[in-house]
């Protein structure tokens, strides 16, 4: 490796010579002397050059940001300096040609551009300390969600992407050619994770999800990461309701664990997951906001944005807490392997969890018996030979079972406010948008 | 939960009246008495019936293997048992229907199915404990190789499976309609690992690749799991390799924790990693073989499945070791971005790791100067403007770098000595493999 110390760790060699390297953040000439910041991966490093040493025919001189440098000095103390401490007396090496210059100036602490300019230079404006954060925040709740179910013993899987059937849920597919077979894009692991409980009674993968989505909305992503998990000899949902709770309070753990210096950027907590989430049935849910909010849902087979809004303000007061389940979802909307309410056969054995008054996670109790499923699909007229191969998992023995899955960008931009899940995806796609 | 003990746990509770819960793995009916061996996640367990209870008309007798079943009893400690422990006087619930045979007896040792039957039933295949013992194996590996990479502060990204462009390398590629438009399958993440160098420096991605791979051999997939890493300030790449070691050697730790058990079933032991794997340049490797094997490769752009094995043997002879870098591969062999030799423009700084007589890994440093890349282009006859969105990423500033990729799915066969890929693959896609 190229010999050089972090600048997140130069504080440590006051007195030293040593050599940082990185990306030329910023640099910025006053009469007598210059400063150059370099960023690296751990933060800002600041140089200072008496100005007589840049000459005009410097290399140092015309160096634009960007352009990667490596820089050797003494490292000196200076309160006014970023970390404390400054670079006196560097050489400046370039690593890389000259840059071009950023679509907009990556250094200033708040971002000037929109978001079209962001997306469509992404390779260089992720740059940005603020944008880059974002996805600290998701790597560091991709290691939470897994350090939770690692601890519940669960075993990670790969499942294809490429899949023989367009059948599993209403969901638009994308169509490709397989070797002269029509084939399809795999809407998520919801089949392959239940058949393999089968195998390791506790699964979760985490990967990606298509979805040929035509909304063209600040939520939806063509395609998108999945945190999926699947596990078996489930009591009811409220078991996959408890083990949500502790993916959902991992990954906050991870975020605070991993990703503090992102958090510190943007200014933002991790969020506090009691130790018991708050439920209510959607039909009482339903029955709380005609009597309390001015407005009548009863009878509508899903909640608006409206209703998990005005039910998110309702579990901060009621409970002090963002984070609130509503099980008992009507049958009519959710997909054919739910599990209905014992004794209420309209409802169903599943959940949405709302936080921060929106949709986060949607899991529930699937089916687990053979005649179930043929029942199932029966009654909504759909024919079983389309699903031959998974409703053979059910026939050689499948114990009560359930799961969820959280959708990894949706939890990022409710984390940080983005406004718009593409913030914090790092190359989205959807319906106008294939590159970068 | 069902309340309930694993079958591991049991010999901690001696004299106690428990449950357990999984599947009916094996009846074996005596004269005077009825074994029940139960397979939960953890292991087995065995259940003791007198037969006198086992009635024509109770339930327990009618059960097949694989049903799923909770079983009540008295723990007593037997030697003869498997983990010294086992269930008396039992009390057997079944928990789904009685389940259909499975394709061949799953509680048999060995496996005594061939290839086509695994895989044409793998939901239900894939219990047998030798079949699953493999896929604990992956999982442990993907573990270790997150565990080295976090070590090293690398940063986990995702990036999109659907991309713009066909053009990354030569391998065969399947298109998709993207709303209207031409769009393909991402055959890896090169180009956006790369571009993430300039994000965050140290890069790995865990997902999948796609190759319309038209060889229809015992190595090849459509779909594999790909271990991605690229990370910038590199000297050149023997840093590479020296992360790429990192990597390996924390895949091997995460077997060796992780999976000892499905270790222990296979009868193996996870692979030695040297603080330092030994390496031959390719040139001198054909050398070495024109000298010593008995056949003369020179001249040969690329090395044979009978130089990997010869060399493979080589190392083990010389250096007592299973893993062998062979740097300094021929330019012409390898894609346009690899960074040539300096001082030597016909070989590359990338390389091959070999493992156990087989090519594992490949991987190297990469050009780094937008100039660099026009020239490469140039001399391959391409034409730029195809890799415009690529090639702004070096127009910005990137340092020296390199990573490696390495084939889940072929490491864990080497691991296991699995003879096709597809044994180690839970649900293959090739030429002709389209489902489950």
């Amino acid at each position: 490796m190229i010999s050089r110390v972090l600048a997140a760790d130069l504080h440590a060699h006051v007195g030293e010579q040593v050599t940082i390297a990185g990306w030329l953040h910023r640099r910025r000439e006053l009469k007598s002397v210059t400063f150059l910041i370099v960023r690296d991966r751990s933060g800002l490093a600041q140089a200072v050059l008496s100005s007589r040493l840049v000459r005009p025919d410097s290399s140092t001189a015309g160096l634009p940001e960007e352009t990667v440098v490596a820089v050797t000095g003494t490292v000196v103390a200076n309160e006014q300096a970023p970390g404390g401490v400054e670079l006196t007396d560097p050489a400046v090496t370039p690593l890389s040609g000259p840059a071009t210059p950023p679509p907009f100036d990556l250094y200033r602490p708040a971002v000037t551009a929109g978001l079209p300019t962001i997306l469509d230079h992404a390779p260089t404006t992720l740059r940005h300390p603020v944008l880059r954060a974002g996805f600290e925040i998701a790597a560091a709740t991709v290691a939470g969600f897994r350090a939770a179910l690692d601890g519940l013993d669960f075993t990670e899987v790969h499942t294809p992407k490429i899949v023989e059937s367009a059948t599993e849920s209403g969901a638009n597919v994308f169509g490709l050619d397989y070797f002269g077979h029509p084939a399809y894009l795999a809407q998520s692991p919801q089949f392959y994770k239940q058949a393999l409980v089968g195998v390791f009674e506790r699964v979760y993968e985490v990967g990606p999800v298509f979805r040929a989505e035509p909304h063209d909305t600040a939520r939806h992503l063509a395609e998108y990461t999945s945190l999926d998990a699947e596990f078996g000899f489930i009591a009811d949902h409220h078991d996959v309701m408890a083990v949500l709770r502790d993916a959902i309070a991992g990954m906050a753990a991870g975020v605070a664990e991993r990703a503090g210096g992102a958090l510190e950027l943007l200014g933002l907590k991790p969020p506090v997951v009691p130790e018991r989430i708050p439920e209510i049935h959607f039909a009482d849910a339903q029955e709380l906001i005609a009597a309390e909010a001015g407005w009548d849902p009863r009878g509508e087979p899903d909640l608006s944005p409206e209703d998990e809004r005005w039910l998110g303000d309702w579990a901060m007061r009621e409970y002090g807490t963002e984070f609130l389940f509503v099980p008992g979802y009507p049958m009519v909307k959710r997909p054919f392997y739910t599990h209905p309410e014992p004794g209420r056969p309209a409802c169903s054995n599943s959940f949405d969890l709302i936080f921060r008054g929106l949709e986060l996670v949607t899991g529930g109790q699937r089916l687990h018996r053979h005649a179930d499923y043929l029942a199932a699909l029966a009654e909504r007229g759909q024919d079983p030979a389309a699903y031959a191969g998974y409703l053979q998992v059910f026939e050689h023995g499948m114990p009560p079972h359930g799961g969820f899955a959280i959708g990894l960008e949706r939890w990022t931009a409710r984390l940080t406010g983005a406004a718009n899940v593409r913030q914090v995806t790092l190359f989205p796609r959807d319906l106008h948008r294939l590159s970068p």
